[in-house]
């Protein structure tokens, strides 16, 4: 582990600021992606953020591949009914969890939530556009044959990244008056 | 649900922007708090970032209770190890997961973690401060009856925020180097 961390975004990817509560009130997430290339540099920012989730006994569970080869992505898309989402985006970074440094279920999976998170909106902060796939934790274990990984790996999702090539209406959300449930 | 959402964040409560980018990898756990109190106003803003978090087929199974109140935050305090944190914090946000919405045990624990990381996020760009606390879930069946809450809401976290009486060193991070499993 590195004792001293990079607090700053890379000045060679990053464009221009998006306020921190304004990120979180517009990230959506996006399906559909320009043929624009995604850079090495990019997806290691997005990586460094997802890094930086909070972890139970700071045990960082989240483990990641980065899937740019058009075959390989093309090979995932069979696993899931939204593989066009996969076929369509410029890279893929399916999201896996180290079983041996877990300590607790439920706590883990929550980590890993606050990780995918914490991508997403850096995708969304270099004005990339993202998305959590889900319904491919159904091919979990061929997802892992197909990257040739440890079985210690389970896959926890599949976020697949790209340029947007669509504005996305947002879905609605419940009011927060049904949300809070006691206020004491 | 509410099909037109608030975009911007409440000016009332919003001080200065804070880089997206910067906030991911700036936010830390604050556990120590001023006696200064957090505002309503501020706590709503919070909530409401974690309302836009991410859920699989949109269910948002995220309920949150907000505890200002001493004497309560008293009695949750003496249910974890870490009660010195739930008493020190002007506020707590014991946050809830409604079993009666849930679809999947693994992908909405996920989708609370996104949730939680949020109101992380979201007090780390009002200028406060904020933990995750898991080690209560331990009480969790207690923390229900004790706020009076239904048997379909089960405890997620709690979440202690204020204004922050310690600037955190951040805690160590693995390399990205070690995180990267494959790369194609």
């Amino acid at each position: 582990m590195q004792g001293v961390p990079v607090r700053t975004p890379d000045p060679a990817v990053y464009l221009a600021p998006m306020d921190l509560l304004e990120g979180l009130l517009t990230r959506r997430s996006v399906r559909k992606f320009t043929r624009e290339p995604v850079t090495r540099a990019q997806v290691l920012e997005i990586l460094r953020a997802g890094s930086w989730a909070p972890s139970g006994l700071n045990n960082q569970p989240w483990r990641f591949a980065i899937v740019f080869d058009a075959a390989a992505r093309g090979a995932l898309a069979k696993l899931t009914r939204y593989g066009r989402v996969i076929e369509g985006a410029p890279v893929c970074i399916p999201v896996f969890i180290d079983r041996e440094v877990m300590y607790h279920e439920t706590k883990d999976h929550q980590s890993m939530g606050a990780c995918i998170e914490n991508l997403l909106l850096a995708a969304h902060g270099l004005g990339l556009g993202a998305v959590w796939l889900g319904e491919i934790l159904k091919s979990a274990d061929e997802v892992r044959g197909l990257l040739g990984l440890p079985g210690n790996l389970e896959l926890m999702a599949v976020v697949a990244v790209g340029h947007p090539a669509e504005a996305v209406k947002a879905p609605p959300r419940r009011d927060l008056t049904e949300l809070i449930v006691k206020e004491i």
